[in-house]
């Protein structure tokens, strides 16, 4: 019996083994779950803008236990109120891109969802490529900030008008161009 | 491997082991399913309602491929477009009590829910009252009902003018008080 959960609810509750509680897990990310990929502008990055994967799972604040479970098994990640329905809900939210290289998506690589599964290939494909350092050069950028847009759900910009605002800034800023490789890496935090 | 799902889904793409895709389910229904009772006018009945407990799953259109999983699995219920959300989504449903006694139930009371197991075990508690015939009598169709009636999420009744129309009825017929025992067949569906 899974009694590593017992601060959090009896153990008789639970599967009785963790290969279990991780399909379990599965499903419920499969119903619950969200590998989001979202576009955000933010000045003080080197092309103004980030590409920002994030992985949440949603759950009544009456219901918020299983969060706990969650962040407890991946060991990573944080619970807050969901925005926009602070009052009645609550998320589970896992976006350093650390945790998601080394825990998130080696556990779905794992453990497949089912629904979600073009989903968890593009973010991971995503969060691999950021992490490989693509988004580091204007091209490698660009690329990448054309597949994240097919894939954010909703995003308030046009794609082309993302794409100018960075070609005028990046032929505008000569300084930016001649940066130092180590300064590269507060491109993205 | 599983191949018996083979039909509908490639293999690899699911867990290893059915006991770990029954785990999965539990995680799926945790986030996506419901353990439901409804209280429906039915004139053709003794008392004019009906306590009707349904178990189902909603997915959208294009991911109904985990429906049918299901079905496969519990080997009952079937898949029709979601009432209200007939374009878009679909509903895998399983109202037959034989159904729910023999397979959901059992299935639910071995691989417990974690978020729904209260709502699944008054749903459990209610179809075993029905399995055994409480309702078949005035008081018994009352108890059922008043507990039905807490777990139902929204009624469009208030209680007691339903409690008080089946009194009127009951006490207005003399002839169902004195229905033979196996007419009460036909209390409920």
């Amino acid at each position: 019996m899974l009694y590593e959960f017992k601060d959090l609810i009896d153990p008789m509750m639970l599967p009785h083994r963790r290969k279990y509680l991780y399909y379990y897990i599965v499903g419920l990310v499969d119903g619950e779950g969200c590998f989001s990929i979202s576009i955000k502008k933010q000045e003080d990055t080197r092309f103004g803008w980030v590409i920002d994967p994030v992985f949440h799972v949603t759950q009544r604040k009456e219901k918020a236990l299983v969060l706990y479970l969650l962040k407890k098994v991946f060991n990573c990640g944080r619970i807050i109120p969901k925005p926009g329905q602070e009052n009645s809900m609550l998320q589970y939210v896992v976006d350093a891109r650390r945790s998601l290289v080394e825990k998130i998506i080696p556990f779905f690589k794992k453990h497949k969802p089912i629904i979600k599964w073009e989903e968890f290939k593009n973010f991971a494909e995503i969060v691999e490529r950021l992490e490989r350092g693509e988004h580091k050069n204007f091209k490698g950028f660009k690329n990448l900030l054309e597949k994240a847009y097919q894939l954010s759900q909703k995003s308030s910009y046009k794609l082309n008008d993302i794409l100018l605002e960075i070609e005028r800034r990046v032929g505008a800023s000569e300084t930016i161009r001649r940066a130092p490789d180590k300064g590269e890496d507060m491109v993205q935090p």
